[in-house]
Parts: C-alpha cells; structure tokens; sequence
C-alpha cells in the first residue's frame, strides 16, 4: 500500500479471528475500554536497536478501515462470522486514541512502539493492519540504518525495487532508506509518490546490445552528454575502466565528462583500488566509483576495512528483504481492559500492563545512557528524561503527519544520539532499559492477580 | 499489487535506468528484437527446488505497462530522462512474446523461468516489474512447498499477514501457500479476491478480557455453538486443556461441541502430548489439536520427529517472510539481441545465452530424473522428454490463464514427481541439470566471439 493515503480495501487485510473475536464482544454486549501495546520482544541476533518506521501508515489504515458493501456481502457468506455482527460492520469506524513513538526514533525490545486505547472491538479490529504496517518497514529502516553506519561519508542509494517483496513494498523500502539516510532510490514511484530523488546509471544490458563494450560506453555518452555514470564490469572490470578514461578524455574536448563509474561483480575492494589508480593515472581524479552487488552493513564495513576506494554503494535485496532479519518478534498484546491490567503468562511472553510511557536518558557524552519503562501516568524518572511516546491519535483524528524530510532529520539527530555499544553491528549491544519501581510493582501485582484467579 | 488484476501506476514501478536506457535505445533508434532470460542462478542455501509463483500478476503488470499523463508529467521533471523519450512514452505498449513456466512447477537453478522476446525498449522496460512480481511469490511458494513436505497428513493454514512485507505481500503470500497445498488462510482479503477458504481461531487477547480462561472459553462457545476451536495456552496450557474438557462437555448437553483447541507457546510436541492426553482420558478423540508459533518446515520436521500430537497447523511469519531464505539470487538477462547471442562476462555470472527450453525427463518410478536446458529451436533430447516452458503472452497478449485451483492441482502432481534427493529440507540436493550439446556449442562460439571482440 502506498504510505500517506487511505489504502482501499484494507479492513479486510485482517485476520478472520479479528471478526470472529469482535461478533463475540458484540453479541456479549462488552464494550468496555481495551488498551492494546505493540512492541518487539526479543531482537533478532545481530541488532541492538530498531529504528521505528512505518506509523504513517499505520494511521492511515486505521482511518481507513471501513467496510465497503462488498466486502460486507463477502463477510455474510462465512459461516464463521455472525451476520448480526456483519450488519453492524457497516457503520464500524476506527474512533481510539493513539500514542506512538516518531518515525525514525529508535528503540529497544519491550519497549511500546505504539498503544491504543478504544473499545475492544475497535482496538482489537486494528491489530493486524497495525502490525503489518509497522514491521516491515521497522526491519527495513533499522537494517538500512545500519548500512549508513557502516559506511560513514558514503552515499547510498536503494536499488532493491526488483526484489522487494511487491510494489507497495519496493514503495515502503524507499521511504524507509531515504528516513534513514540514503541519498537516492531507483525507484521512480517513490520518487514521483514520496518526492525522494531518484538516481541511476545502466544495466549491463545495454552494453551487451553493441558490437563492444567501447562503442556501448560511446553510444550512452552521445546521448547523455552531462556527468555520465558508465558500468565497467561486463566484460573485465580494469580493461573496462580503461574504456572509461578512453570516453572521458573524447569527452572533454566537447565539453562532457564522465561523472562515475559503476563495478557490479568480482572483489569489489581490490577492483576499486585498480580502477582508482588507473582514473587517477589519467588525470580523472574527479571521476567517483560506484559499487554494487549484494551489499549490506556486513559487506559495507568488510569493504572499509579492506580500504575500498568507492565513493558511492547501490544497495539492494538485502536490505530490500531485511535478509538477515526479515521477521520481528512484534506483537500486539492487550494490557489492560475495562481499568482492570491483563496479560497473559504463556512462556517466554512476557508482556507489561497498563497504558506505558518509555522515557530515555542522555549521558555527559549527549548519547542515550538508559531507558525505563513505565506507566503512562507515572512522572518522569528525573528531571533530564524525554519520553519517547506521544499521542499520534485523538478519537480517530490523526494529530501528527510529519514530512519525510522532517522523520529523516529527526533521525539523524537519533543516531548522533546512540552509544557506543548500539553502534557495533555483531552481537546483541548492550544499553540499559529497566521498569519502572511503579511498573515493576503493578506488573508483579497484576502476575500475582492472573495466577491466583487461574488457581496456578 | 493484487494478482489477476492490472495493477494501477505499475510503469513507474521501475528504476530510473530502465528509463534512461530506454532513451538510450529510442535516440540511438536501436529497435531490435532481444531476448532476455528470468531465471535464478545460485539457489539459497537449503533449497534444492523453487517453485515458480507470481506468473499471473506478471502477465497482468506486462499488460497495464503504460504511462498515465500524471506519470509523464514527473518524468518530465527528471533531468535524467531526455523530454523528447518521455512525448514516446505517452503510447508506450509491451507486445512481445512471452514464454514462461507454469505456475506451481518446480525449477532449478540456472533454468530460465520466463524469456521475453520483444524491440530492446520494451524488453528492458519489463525487468523490474517482472523480476519483482516473481521474486517474492516464488521464494514463498518454495518455502511453504517445503513445509508441506515437512508435515505429511497435516492440515497447514497461512497466519501470516500481520508480519508479512504488506497488505499485498499478504495477499500473494496466502496465494503462494494456497497454490503449494496449505488448506486455507487466515487473510480475509485473500478469501474475498482470491477465493481462499478462511480459517481462525481466537486470540489471547479475547481470553485475558474475561475474568478467567474458563469464562472466556464459555463466553465463546455460547456466542459461536457450532464447531468451536479454543485456544488454551493463555495461562497455562495443561490446565487450559482441562478447562477445554469442561466447556466441551457443557457443550455436548446442547448439541455444541468444541472441535480444536489451540497451542500457541511452550513446548509444542510435550504440550500435544500431554493435551492429547487429557483429551482423550475425556473421551474427546475427535477434538482436534492446532499448534502455531514460530513455525516452518524445520520446526515442522521436529515436531513429527518428536511425536507431537498435532492435527493442523497455523503457518505464519517465517513462511510468509521466506525467513530463512529472503532474497533469490533471480536476474533478468539479455541473452540474445538482433539475432546474436549475448552474454556478460562478469565473474560468477554466467548467462546463457539465446531462447531456451528446458526438457525434462521422468525415470521408471515417474519421478523426475533430469533436466536438459536447450536452445528453444533445438529438437527435444528424446522421445520420453517433457517441455518446461510455454508460449504466455504473444504480441503483448495474455494467451493462458489458469484458475487458482488449477495451478494447485498442477502443483499437486509436480510434487508427487520429486525424486528423493530434492523432498530432503537440508543441503542443496542432487539433480542433474545439464546443457543440451547444441547450447554447450553456441554458449561456447558465444563466450569466445565475445572475448575475441573485447581483446580479452
């Protein structure tokens, strides 16, 4: 779905347990207030923070989710759904409130990226288009986020749109690169939907298609007389470098040049030092070099310690798929209904009750020393503490809607902000997030609560 | 994008390249007819087989491949893109040819999946929307392909929607797993346009409202009397079996009856066990046992090797992120353009060259017992062989288009024709794929015509 507009159809990107569930609380008259927390669990190995994306669109589904008469005749002909509760269906809008933590701010497992507070129905109707908003584009901008550490004064550019998992996803990929500090995509619906710049050189295609690949680099510089980007790696990555110097010097005399070339395969470290040297011994030192090919943060800081010369990094399926960690442990758990707190005690799911507020702490450094957890209600743990959550909703009336140039200047700001142990890309970091005393005591009141009414 | 309907805005679902190569082409009035090859050539570690999905939406997205007047509108706005291309592009139609394999059958690596034959421009204006409505689809079909093979008798139901890439990838994903034998889905959206039986259950959440597990497991079967699936792993899972027992035994007193309960958490072949055991010791032989969780074909395979008891089970999100297996080493190559091959060189990057066919043949126990990929105009290596690919799309028209059901069934067979090395779920297999004598010959003149012209 296209962020930033009301998707057509998405009431029924649910779950039908969603519908059975809501005829329940109908037909039994409960109405009562429900809050809902989304949060990640546990991270997956080799992340020590996600960078929260997607809440755009997460607001947008919920008010859009309505139900068209045909989905409605649809719903009448399962046996699974009560047709009382269809007709009421008709009327269904999203009409809670919602805190939620910004785009682009980073957070840490356990923590409430976002709450709802709503009558159950509504609350529990917006589960699974809420989860399925936030977490693709989570994994993919903290992943993306990670590329821009292990690259500093690179430029990135997202070239995944071929293998993102749909179109709607090659969109979200866009938005969440540029969010966290790509300078470009290749993807022209992002740039003509979401305004971000577009970039792009040539496929080895088009140098195929000629007699050589001396006469393919000439053709594309006849046509495209400016600063021309020429790939090099089709036939032999140094032989095609030389061509490179060959059109940039046929060039000059007519006023053109050659903006960069591009390698795609092989050693890409030891290939950019020979292309360097061989650009810098014809006086093309302004010539940049791009790499790609299967890259992510991995290959980005194995390619900086292998003292690559490449100035700019096309970055693709990896990140476009979130490869090496393309599931989260995001959930979206009740914690509380009708005032009384809830949860559930099934192993290794803990989830914290109540209505929540994450509030974090800078050190003398200026970096984020620790957060805590802790119910909404309660003060803020010192003087120096910011909270991370705030309310995005009002009874169903969005009451955020940053640009995306401002979600990307909000994070860079975050990522000047983590510490040292956040910034390594192995292992799980290391950063201190605690409960609250008031939390901790609820939360052990309401296990105590829950195990006594089940006799455990 | 939703499969089997012409997606809006698809042309701009492409990267700026394809555009400035398509310039390219158009003022250099290069309109030759090439050939270019969709296949995967390196398989994920863990996959010896791919099933192909997404064909559908591909035809569909080569069929809505034209260019709205808001669309040139901002293609005027890029400097990239030379203005007098763009006035072309307003009459932009793909109406080449297309040969694919059908969807639902099994490829190997190295063996082309799709060939276009079409004018350069619109052979390369495909690439992106092609490979992109391939890519996702197919590594899911795969994976969910593989927990069928994994869960033998088992009922397998897609949960995936809520962590899938999208509400599309939801849609295809329910799709792909449908196609490779999952019973049903949980995705409504899917049920309503796809045609997907629906399956749910209940969630925690619904238990943690009431003021016990048993009140809540009441309060759903008076609302739902008929066939009702309890999910029993709120608090504690052995007790909520009992509980279980107790609600099905009201039940009976009224003509209602629980007809599943679920596991959600734990230990899930121990708790089947053990729930299994409490079931049947109540005379509930019939109560079936749905699990879910953090499940693939892995966790499937240890499940049945552990003795779990276990009916059905719910699928989700590392079937409907392909987990282990995201990304596809899948490209779109040119392999053949104004009536000569064409190949790159670039290391570890092997193209084959010309419109190709892939044969199979089927050993005394009817399974399959090798591929041959040949030039397509080559004779078939004998009388028992089988052609992989078919003529799809000709002249820009949609020449099949086979019912959901169909390609299952189609599936269905191909399945049952897997030698034993390929049903394995670890290593790469073992099958023979080899290159027809005719190919090895021309792919040979090719590579070594191409070095002659590079000097290389």
């Amino acid at each position: 779905m296209v962020p930033e507009s009301a998707p057509p159809g998405v009431a029924l990107a649910t779950d039908l347990y969603q519908l059975t569930m809501g005829a329940a609380y109908a037909a039994l008259d409960m109405s009562g207030r429900a809050t809902f927390s989304l949060f990640v669990r546990r991270l997956p190995a080799n992340r020590s923070f996600l960078v929260v994306a997607g809440l755009s669109e997460a607001l947008a589904r919920l008010g859009a989710l309505r139900f068209s008469p045909r989905e409605l005749a649809y719903l009448r002909t399962l046996p699974q759904i009560r047709p009382d509760f269809v007709d009421r269906l008709a009327d269904f809008r999203f009409r809670g409130d919602v805190w939620a933590v910004p785009e682009g701010r980073v957070v840490l497992a356990d923590e409430p990226i976002l709450e709802v507070q709503a009558p159950i129905l509504e609350a529990q109707l917006a589960e699974t288009v809420l989860v399925n908003a936030l977490h693709f584009p989570t994994s993919v901008a903290t992943k993306a986020a990670r590329c821009v550490i292990a690259a500093p004064g690179r430029t990135l550019v997202d070239f995944g749109l071929r293998r993102t998992p749909g179109i709607d996803a090659g969109l979200s990929v866009a938005r969440s690169c540029y969010m966290a500090g790509f300078a470009a995509t290749s993807n022209l619906m992002a740039g003509q939907r979401l305004g971000i710049p577009v970039s792009g050189t040539v496929a080895h295609s088009f140098i195929e298609a000629f007699p050589s690949e001396l006469e393919g680099f000439r053709a594309f510089a006849s046509v495209y007389p400016g600063p021309v980007t020429l790939l090099i790696d089709t036939y032999d990555t140094l032989r095609g470098a030389e061509h490179a110097v060959e059109i940039a010097l046929e060039l000059r005399t007519r006023g053109g040049r050659v903006g960069a070339v591009r390698i795609d395969s092989g050693d890409l470290a030891a290939l950019s030092v020979g292309v360097r040297r061989i650009l810098d011994a014809a006086g093309l030192r302004d010539v940049q070099i791009i790499a790609s090919g299967g890259l992510d943060e991995f290959e980005l800081a194995k390619l900086a310690a292998a003292g690559a010369r490449i100035d700019a990094y096309g970055v693709g399926t990896r990140v476009g798929t979130a490869a090496d960690a393309p599931a989260l442990d995001m959930a979206y758990k009740l914690v509380e209904y009708d005032g009384v707190p809830r949860l559930k005690l099934s192993e290794g799911k803990r989830t914290l009750v109540g209505a929540k507020q994450v509030w974090r702490r800078r050190g003398a450094d200026g970096r984020f020393a620790g957060d805590v957890i802790a119910g909404r209600d309660e003060a803020a743990p010192g003087p120096d503490w910011e909270p991370l959550l705030e309310p995005v909703m009002r009874s169903g009336e969005v009451l955020v809607d940053p640009e995306l140039a401002a979600i990307r200047s909000c994070h860079r700001a975050e990522m000047a902000g983590l510490p040292e142990p956040l910034l390594r890309l192995e292992g799980p970091g290391d950063y201190p997030v605690e409960l609250s005393p008031g939390l901790a005591v609820r939360q052990a009141a309401a296990e105590a609560a829950t195990r006594g009414r089940e006799g455990l």
